[in-house]
């Protein structure tokens, strides 16, 4: 019996998990539809292919939805986060099961009683991160506590980077993904526990408290504090751990440069300034002190920065006379305008996914380290690493639940063996595998 | 006659208001009515008086609010800014003139074309800062355009202190007004302008960077840039200014020190922590990394603090092991119980006004500097110097307004020669005076 998959959103995560649901289409006898607002993006990810299909698709019309919905055997909805809930509600009404890639909201979570009614799975936090992280923390952490162990420490830390052989500017960083998140990346307060106590490091100092470490062969990282690590413990059972912390991973020297950008307030995304005509070395002395030194001198007085640093501003052009292009701006937009043109990924540039999990456990008295690793590189531009690393876990969870692997209602993360141990299994085929390592 | 005045609010700032206008009200033919949600505080403000009378008044009451102003012939709103709204409202459709102390809000200036219409005077930021600051600037200001002078640099700084004889701790301050707005000073971005060029200063970046001042022969204090300089250009129509900045002053070493709880996250308030058992030692220990180091060697290498800066976080008690008492709390309000014991303003202590403009202006090109200085001292608990420099012009302005000296009608701040003449001129009799002073 043929079953419909409806995919909603063609972006650039979904180019691998419609190729594989496509490959996959007639072993299984899948018939796909993806939908999207815009259509010629879609027939450039599905090209010609009998088994799969192509709609101009917008979530905001109600008849659209629910009849596509209606048709579907199972929905995949790789929208913005913030757009997934009517979907959600029509999934739950109609008894689709519905596969996501985004952090549970609150309002998805309210759904979970009348879709445990429904019978209705709500599958969510399967991509990269949040996905691959719980898939390949929660395995290393149900085999350390079944051989009776006790975790004393996890450290989690994911990157998207560009890969070594394109890694080719000072910064060695280029966008990958929404350049506005990376701007913005940790405002607030980040949260975490350390040796039993809770710690809080608040936005002017994120950028100045980094781990260290070396991923496989791949050299070494810098990793600043996720906002919010406390959640983990809930999410992974580890209500009692004494040390948990999640961290976003950059080559070392980015986090030291950044952190000026934060000082002086130019990654500020809370009122605008008026930059009609303005250069970016004007907008940039707008955050200096009026001195009689040079800004560099400033700079390395004011702030401490050194050379490497200073190398690091000068190279996106803080320092030139162009234009900014403008009128009213946040200094985030303004910055995130001129990184946008410096850390462009080039057409021939290939993407790099870093996860790295860390465990200290006790286990009869001795004390353990167990690192968990995986990178993988993109192949081009259309199956990125991040296209890969979000789009296959989504597309095997998809078809495992077709296939009845995958069972149960409800809303759910993939945290418990019934849903990590097939997909990660499957995963490997593509190479997503991680690699452990005992450290003594 | 008997003119009516209706004074809403008998707190802090409303004592030396209601002496002075019960002063003033045989001679004028006053007769005062004085309204507070709470009875006890105004009966003890106003004692036993023919002339002044105390009711218990309930400012959302609205049938109550309606028949007081209607009875009064002009009112004087104490109560907090967020309040005035209803009763400006209120003096509009009844044609009664209104006196506050506090900053034109959108909604205030949303009457003025109503005011207008109805000949009704809304006269707002009357007090000290908002108030004095604006009348003995202008004065200058207008002095220095009168004799054909061109203004290039206003610098504008005012500070609530505790008087030099009871400025007993190593902070040299105490809380002379609302302990919550000074652990909260200063979030968001500081914007004034200096040669002609906009300057954004971070909150991360506040108190690194202050002026330093000698005020008359009081000393030395620093300045840390208010939030919005910027709009003072309009409202002093000193729109071409190429140098305009205002400051909140403190005694030498206050802001350094301080500027450790900023850059530690201890005045977050945007964010809530568990502290229920917890110490004051453990909450400081909360925002530092875990570290083999002592405390105090973790500041000095990781924040760079100096030993003055130490002892006055030690002597506020942060290493000790006391308990907080709260149990969800922001870490400014963790931060704010600590300083309320240790900052509290003792019976027998005075506080201290410090306002000082600073001129630089070219005449017949020549070059001047100009300052213009006030410090007041408070008489006892009661007629402290803020609420003799927040209560005096307001009283003294309802006064003028009640005898014709002060006409017109709308939304108005006192910034025109024909309200900040006679009302300066009175406050002089009160030792409100500025020094001015040809610095060479």
């Amino acid at each position: 019996m043929t079953q419909k998959i409806f995919i909603i959103g063609a972006g650039r995560s979904s180019s691998s998990l419609i190729k594989y649901l496509i490959d996959e289409s007639i072993d299984n006898n899948f018939e796909i539809k993806v939908g999207d607002i815009d259509l010629s993006l879609v027939e450039s990810k599905i090209g010609a292919n009998e088994r799969a299909s192509a709609i101009s698709f917008d979530v905001f019309n109600d008849a659209q939805r629910i009849v596509e919905i209606q048709n579907a055997d199972i929905v995949i909805s790789m929208l913005p986060a913030t757009l997934h809930f009517k979907v959600a509600q029509d999934c739950v009404k109609y008894k689709k099961n519905l596969v996501t890639a985004s952090y549970v909201s609150d309002e998805i979570r309210s759904l979970d009683v009348e879709a445990k009614k429904n019978g209705v799975l709500l599958l969510n936090e399967i991509g990269l991160d949040p996905g691959l992280d719980h898939m390949s923390a929660m395995k290393v952490i149900d085999d350390i506590k079944a051989k009776g162990g006790e975790l004393k420490s996890f450290k989690s830390y994911c990157g998207g980077l560009v890969a070594p052989e394109f890694d080719t500017n000072p910064w060695k960083y280029k966008f990958t993904w929404n350049p506005r998140n990376v701007v913005l990346a940790g405002q607030g307060t980040a949260k975490y526990v350390e040796g039993g106590k809770y710690k809080y490091i608040p936005y002017g100092q994120l950028f100045k408290r980094t781990d260290v470490l070396s991923v496989l062969d791949y050299g070494e990282f810098e990793a600043y504090a996720n906002r919010d690590s406390l959640s983990y413990r809930e999410i992974y059972h580890l209500d009692d751990i004494p040390t948990l912390f999640r961290g976003t991973l950059r080559r070392p020297g980015y986090v030291e440069a950044w952190d000026l950008f934060v000082q002086m307030g130019m990654t500020d995304d809370s009122f605008e300034m008026n930059v009609s005509g303005m250069t970016y070395n004007e907008f940039f002395h707008s955050f200096l002190d009026d001195t009689k030194f040079s800004a560099k001198d400033y700079l390395k007085s004011h702030f401490g920065v050194s050379d490497i640093v200073l190398f690091k501003v000068e190279w996106l052009g803080f320092f030139k006379e162009t234009e900014i292009g403008l009128e009213m701006a946040t200094p985030a937009q303004v910055l995130q305008k001129l990184l946008e043109t410096k850390w462009l990924l080039e057409e021939e540039d290939k993407d790099m996914i870093v996860m790295q999990h860390q465990f200290i456990y006790e286990l009869e008295g001795a004390k353990h380290e167990l690192h968990s690793s995986f990178v993988t590189l993109g192949e081009d531009q259309t199956y990125t690493g991040m296209a890969k690393t979000v789009g296959l876990p989504v597309g095997v969870a998809t078809k495992l639940i077709l296939n009845g692997v995958i069972k149960g209602a409800g809303v759910k993360v993939p945290v418990s063996k019934d849903i990590y141990n097939p997909v990660l299994a499957e995963l490997e085929q593509f190479g997503i595998e991680f690699i452990e390592e005992e450290i003594r």
